[in-house]
């Protein structure tokens, strides 16, 4: 249908974001089953938990699947080893500049993704020769860029600076929220939130019950001078905002963070001392599915709404 | 073609937003006559000068226009006086409850339309009886809700949440964004910094050629303790940050504002101490064009992002 899917080899240009504590390969594989492009989040794994992911996953869908690697990573050489041993086609790079790996992926064969946030990114990753672009909006969950520019601005701004395959993130979690996101620009979506909340996503009961509970102006974007992240508000979140209050500096502030705060609360389901990372359309998600319905709903509403939507202005 | 073209007897479902020191007799009549609904800002008018633009609007333009009351308007008594011996007959409500002035406005037979940037304010509206609602997102310029919620969230958000006719405002300048707004689920749309920076606008010529020149990630929602403000970074930007570094108090950023900080910037083009209250996709717009130009790019781009997008997802 369009240049992503193409790229791909995918039926729906819908891409499940890799996300720690929530896409191992049963979440990957379910997606993949169901005609879009399954992420297995490494962020969250060692090494050995990855290169047993990926196994599993090639097992469990023949369909193409992808990992996403954020470049921040401890042991990211590990990783970028796992990924060639595995000959891992598809990979999705976050937090980090582009140039780093590209070059490498690329000369194995890998087609090569990277997120980012604003217009100097994107052609960073132009020039670093990556074949397509996450461009995620303020509104997405977990790490996030420091411009705060929403989705609505950042597609068109991001599609009329680069022609590469555009996919749009932050804010997404519906057939019309896909073909707004197209209305914009992109070539397809990202899409985190609805996937967490799924039954495939390895997150704790506890949080999924707390996404699909949550109401509008739940989450917030805070840490901004570590490095933003959007999060469900809850007692560790009143803990961070305390910080500030006090004044407190980088180092008290990492102090806080580095507790392993977002497994404690993602996946061991601790809601009160744990870092809920979410994306502010968690308050539009109602309910636990599988992954299968979540796809069709998808799909059938995107055509629903465009068939709506097909009286032009005249 | 749609409820809210209905409601106000217009052509297009394109709002032009009321804005301090841009939109006068001169922009909404412009807007209005080009098939949309143009709107007088009343929020940086004497009572005297309200007047004399209502007259002069009503001279301009045989097509319906309306006025835009901030309910924090120091001498509001006198506007809506106003507007009821002018016989206005379509009044934005911002800034305020719905419940203080729309039971008043509608035994005058007038259309009512309330500013809301989140669900429980949607809900205050359809209880208070007003006609229409425009949710504006976290992008939007200007003031903005506490919440931080984005157009791509808000717009679902409120369309699952009460039935009556809705406006998208935040991030739109462009027919393809006005197609994602009706995507997300809006009847139609307010479009403020695209006006702005018109031709016909009352703002100074500085000030537009500062919106065109503007990228991404030059404006910043601040002053979130007195009243959310977004606006392009400058010197007085600058100051207002050295006074949270300073940890100043409410009273002292009060006073910091108050200085007419809006009319300098927006209005007589001081570009240094002044407040350039502008949205985030300031960033797109790179021309200063008159309404009739604006209204049919929008039009003609709204109709081509439609047939682009006619393929169903299977």
């Amino acid at each position: 249908m369009n240049r992503l899917n193409e790229l791909f080899k995918i039926k729906y240009p819908i891409v499940q974001g890799g996300m720690v504590w929530c896409s191992g390969w049963r979440l990957a594989s379910a997606v993949s089953n169901n005609g879009g492009l399954g992420l297995i989040g490494s962020g969250s794994m060692y090494p050995d938990v990855f290169k047993e992911h990926i196994k599993k996953c090639k097992k469990a869908t023949k369909k193409p699947f992808g990992v996403n690697l954020p470049l921040l990573y401890p042991n990211i050489d590990d990783h970028i080893n796992t990924i060639l041993d595995e000959k891992i086609k598809i990979v999705f790079t976050s937090a980090g500049s582009p140039n780093k790996y590209t070059q490498l992926l690329k000369e194995n064969g890998i087609i090569v993704v990277h997120v980012i946030a604003n217009q100097k990114f994107a052609l960073k990753c132009v020039d670093a020769g990556v074949d397509a672009i996450v461009a995620e909006g303020f509104e997405a969950g977990g790490h996030n860029g420091i411009d705060e520019i929403t989705t609505m601005c950042l597609i068109p701004q991001i599609k009329s600076t680069v022609d590469i395959p555009l996919i749009a993130a932050g804010g997404i979690a519906s057939g019309e929220s896909i073909l707004a996101a197209m209305s914009l620009g992109a070539d397809g979506v990202q899409i985190g939130s609805l996937f967490a909340s799924s039954l495939e996503s390895s997150a704790h009961e506890n949080f999924k019950k707390k996404i699909i509970e949550s109401k509008d102006g739940d989450t917030a974007l805070t840490l901004k001078e570590i490095t933003p992240v959007r999060m469900l508000k809850n007692e560790f979140y009143d803990q961070i905002q305390k910080a500030y209050n006090n004044n407190a500096s980088k180092d008290e502030l990492i102090k806080l963070l580095s507790r392993g705060r977002a497994k404690k609360g993602i996946f061991e389901g601790d809601l009160v001392n744990g870092e809920l990372e979410i994306g502010q359309i968690s308050s539009n998600i109602s309910e636990i599915k599988p992954v299968s319905a979540i796809m069709n709903d998808l799909v059938v509403n995107f055509n629903k709404k465009l068939d709506f939507l097909s009286t032009k202005l005249m």
